[in-house]
């Protein structure tokens, strides 16, 4: 049963049919509402045959809807039926849950998403739960979000942000009790070194999190 | 199979028997050793019959094991057998996760211990997680252990403490996106109006959480 795995960032959608290695993009953006992602979408999967498809949205998610508009896109996500408009049974998660489910491979594992915001997730074998850790306060009555997003890294320059992702990292390692760290998100790769029991993310585990969304033994919580 | 259930906390050892309603202590302290505790509970219970035990230790444990001394008992704990001392099949786990897993009843519950220390702990079905929040950083270079725990409240004062509770159960709720709080710990009877979605906690709830630990489906990661 082949899925297609639809991953909305803030600068592109990505999309993976389960099985195969091949990834595409569409652009994304502060303008982008759902009627034109689902158009963009279709119009490149022509050729791809699947009958059931897994979207990871970039906003707060509860039992498989949108329970707020995500911040970096265009309007109307709330409440839009993503399930009727592609015609085909669909799961909907937040896109940090996404990408932690597929990157998950044993213990107790936290994801942080290092993008525009600051997704995370926390991963137990059968058990996803979304987290919302970046608007906790972190320190000079500022949050995780502003020292790690990317208005962190605009404000403190690459080293001094590599400094806090390394000292966050640890407290909220220690915090989840986890055993190890996923770091995804675009700025991932600004990371020379990563923090002890870090691991980095890739792009092509949400297309494994998209087929796992489907496998039984798994919940998203 | 009956299970005593020992929830060891600073101040006293709470001692209950599943399936009977009655709550015995025997007590303890900075200098109490896991020796003496045993010995202390097997005193007081040589009348109830069980032929397994669920210890909860105020301490953090991985795997059934303590993985450092606690904090606010004697020494010694560290690698002391416990199964071996109670010559019975025996269960360890951290006492904010024994009361957690005691006090679930629905979605995602997240617990908050108000004792000596901070205790924390999230719940979904079949799953309890042991947490850390206490030792992260919350105002003015102090943790939320530093404002809810028994020093917080020594030098907030009571009110300003339960002001404390409000916001940081506010904080920590929206975090975790769990449904709702779980207060317990001896201080949630200091709080006369609980913040929304709060439920309190009760010591009953521990013995509970002890015969749960011995029944199939449920987890402590």
């Amino acid at each position: 049963m082949p899925v297609l795995v639809v991953d909305i960032g803030g600068r592109s959608v990505k999309l993976g049919l389960s099985g195969s290695p091949e990834i595409r993009a569409v652009p994304s953006g502060p303008d982008l509402r759902p009627r034109a992602m689902v158009e963009r979408v279709r119009a490149v999967t022509t050729d791809w045959v699947f009958d059931r498809v897994s979207i990871g949205v970039p906003g707060p998610v509860r039992d498989g809807h949108l329970i707020a508009e995500p911040v970096n896109l265009g309007g109307g996500w709330l409440g839009f039926d993503l399930e009727h408009a592609f015609g085909l049974p669909t799961r909907v998660v937040n896109d940090a849950a996404l990408q932690a489910l597929g990157s998950w491979e044993r213990g107790k594992m936290l994801f942080l998403g290092l993008g525009t915001g600051l997704g995370s997730a926390l991963v137990v074998e059968g058990v996803v739960l979304s987290l919302e850790l970046a608007h906790l306060p972190y320190r000079c009555g500022r949050t995780y979000e502003d020292y790690l997003g990317a208005r962190g890294l605009e404000r403190l320059g690459e080293e001094r942000w590599r400094e806090a992702v390394g000292d966050v990292v640890a407290r909220l390692k220690a915090a989840m009790v986890a055993d190890e760290v996923v770091l995804g998100g675009g700025n991932a790769q600004r990371l020379t070194e990563l923090p002890p029991h870090c691991r980095r993310g890739d792009n092509a585990r949400s297309i494994v999190g998209g087929e796992r969304l489907w496998q039984p033994g798994w919940r998203v919580l």
